[in-house]
């Protein structure tokens, strides 16, 4: 194990909170946890981003619309290069309410079919991130 | 907003738990969540499979080994594509413990440079996994 491998090998840097807003902007997809009485669940969700919080849409029914509505959440987003071993990541904490309303205008287009009349909005409380990056 | 198009947007069928096994021996980089004060974390991993468990390497140090041992966990891993808007995840609940060894034979490489003393084991109570597809 020489200095050489050593020094290549990816290093964590904290991103500021603008980098990870702008990352943000760039998924369509991302995981939304919340805990329930097993403890934490997680679950992709479309997502977008409008006014400093995260906009996810689901059915009204779903487990999501049952069980999120005022508690504590987090969404996070990332993307990785498995061939380089490199990528990001953002954490966003905050709490999520409930709206069963027809689609607002920034809300996300959900992939899956089915009908969409639940809005949950996440407010977040802080927002986080990390790089896996190679040393320049 | 006719048959046709409703019938091509994707749909979300329920995996069974083989194919949910099968599905994270693919990839090298999943999700942790647990939860503290605040409420759920959720933060990238690489990960492998063995004998049943997932199994995750972090340094002894860090908040993941501070904050899991002995406490109700998920591993979250999901592949989507953006352009057809389909995919798959996979949601492992269960209970983590952590030890603070060198590298057993069945841990992954992880990507990020530093010493990584502790593994993390995951053993599942429930593995369940859904995939988005279109309808043939």
């Amino acid at each position: 194990m020489g200095t050489t491998e050593a020094n290549s090998k990816p290093v964590l840097i904290d991103l500021d909170e603008d980098t990870c807003w702008q990352l943000l902007e760039t998924v369509s997809v991302g995981r939304l946890a919340w805990v329930d009485a097993q403890g934490p669940v997680v679950v992709p969700v479309n997502l977008a981003v409008s006014a400093g919080s995260v906009v996810v849409r689901t059915a009204a029914y779903s487990t999501i619309a049952r069980e999120v509505d005022d508690s504590r959440v987090a969404v996070e987003v990332d993307l990785f290069d498995d061939q380089a071993r490199t990528g990001w990541s953002v954490l966003v904490r905050g709490v999520a309410r409930v709206l069963l309303e027809p689609a607002p205008a920034d809300a996300p287009t959900a992939w899956p079919t089915g009908t969409k009349s639940a809005t949950v909005r996440i407010r977040p409380t802080t927002v986080t991130g990390r790089r896996l990056a190679r040393p320049v």
